[in-house]
């Protein structure tokens, strides 16, 4: 199965006065700092603080008046979930949410405040995949995945398509575009967009050190797993191996992954709050890690980098702040 | 001495390319909380963290080759410190800012970080207008004032002409704007440009409770002294009387300023963390906290808020995460 440009030119035709268009924004002290033009996606402007709403959206959207009475169940650690519960109950459609049990506070109150239910369920122990198809099965309701699935992932498609147009409205054509990685649906749907528009333009990725599973696979040459044991302050991104979905767009369109430590998100993160004045989670924080550690070089070049999403406990955020982390 | 639209769009003329053109961005979220359509206005991603870059470059772009070389002398809390300095590196020339000692440490940085110098004064018991004069006396540098100067006035105008031409970008005419009143030029400036563009715009003030002094003025009709005992976490806004410039702007062309509490300002930095995900000091945040506390009614219109200024301690944020605020 194949995601075209055209899929997402018409799934942002479907989120067009619903989801925000996030602005492509500039810092002069990041350009000066990094030594090339980088132009931010602020995701964290999205509906809900995250890019989730744009594949949310573009799934439920498309839902059949019958399959919207029986309603939806997603699993997510919080970012989808929240995109789902948003769209859900703007499309009037019940909606119930399997979530890790140690999700961030503000996630799972971000849920719950669009009117979702919620199950929770241990990360280490349970699978989150057959928690939701069973709950599928009972109820009758749709499965809406957080990245293997075609919907969703021209919907994340369509932050790459505002990036490139967004670009060319500031006359720039992009020599790289650097985004975060967890399941791949963001990083899958954007590089299908930006190469589809701009085939010079080279889309790279950050994940999380020990959840570097789509950068493992690009070196192998397939699927990798990480191991059970990693931990990392980017809940957003604790994906356990690419989606089935997801691994054969990125392994074929992305130019490279680079792996960043928490230290280096908890340093992007006090830059975005100190210099960037923006609220950036962890696992949004890790393109912006990469550039600002030198792991993906903008020297000399015009970027984009994603920031995709916000949900970030003020307990933790002051802990970053204080160089706790 | 008035300053006109032609004076604004001539300094928008000199910002072009050097200052940052913020976006106007909408939160869904904030337009249900309030009931009315709002357009932030975060000159938090301004250069140096607040909107005081546009008036101080509009002075400094100004200065003949002589005066370049003698410099300049500012005194400021820390935003127009930091604009000074910056424009000051980007044109070249030597700056001196008189500083309060009780300044925020990320203020002082800032300013240092631009390369100006520093002399601090005690707020309470020094007089920074006289020190500011004897150095401009002793060295032969010209004092840039933080508010009373028509060209710093014209330069934080351009943030009015780009929020109407940005509104209209989008099909919208403005019922109001809301903007921070310290010692009044970005409101001046700002209010020149909304009524020189848009003569039906209403152009609200917020100020913090304590330092109302533009609040009473407007209510007795002359200038009014605040209490020199008040206190207020809005560092930015800590101003004793209006400016001779400003006052009679301000006195014509606003439709009503209303005082915030610290409790109000701290609720809406909360706010613009979790909901908007924007760092915003609490100065920057009044016209923000006016809106969410029902102060300044927002309801069934289209309005601009104008987040003016993100340079906040980290410490103090964290405490107003922690709620300790």
């Amino acid at each position: 199965m194949t995601i075209t440009l055209s899929d997402i030119q018409a799934a942002a035709g479907r989120l067009k006065g619903h989801a925000v268009e996030t602005p492509l924004i500039e810092s002069p002290a990041l350009n000066e700092r990094l030594g090339g033009r980088v132009l931010l996606k602020p995701e964290t402007l999205q509906r809900a603080g995250a890019f989730k709403f744009r594949g949310a959206y573009n799934r439920l959207s498309q839902l059949t008046a019958d399959e919207r009475k029986r309603g939806v169940v997603a699993f997510s650690s919080g970012n989808h979930a929240q995109g789902v519960a948003l769209a859900a109950q703007l499309i009037g459609c019940p909606a119930l949410i399997v979530m890790p049990s140690d999700s961030p506070a503000v996630k799972v109150a971000g849920t719950k405040g669009f009117g979702a239910e919620i199950r929770f369920y241990d990360r280490f122990t349970e699978d989150r995949i057959a928690i939701a198809d069973e709950i599928a099965a009972q109820r009758g309701c749709i499965v809406v995945p957080s990245y293997d699935d075609p919907h969703i992932i021209a919907g994340q498609g369509t932050l790459g398509l505002e990036i490139v147009e967004q670009a060319r409205a500031l006359g720039v054509e992009l020599d790289r575009v650097l985004s975060p990685v967890g399941g791949g649906g963001l990083i899958a749907g954007t590089s299908t967009a930006v190469k589809g528009l701009s085939p010079t333009t080279k889309v790279w990725g950050a994940e999380p050190a020990g959840f570097d599973e789509t950068r493992r696979s690009m070196i192998s040459g397939q699927r990798e797993s990480i191991d059970k044991d990693a931990r990392s302050i980017c809940d957003a991104l604790l994906t356990l191996i690419p989606g089935a979905l997801t691994w054969p767009i990125n392994s074929q369109l992305l130019s490279g992954i680079v792996a960043v430590t928490d230290a280096e998100v908890a340093e992007a993160m006090r830059y975005a709050f100190s210099v960037l004045k923006l609220v950036v989670e962890p696992g949004g924080c890790v393109a912006l890690a990469a550039a600002l550690a030198g792991k993906i070089d903008v020297a000399g070049k015009t970027s984009a980098v994603v920031l995709s999403g916000g949900n970030v406990d003020p307990g933790l955020f002051a802990r970053v702040l204080a160089g706790e982390i």
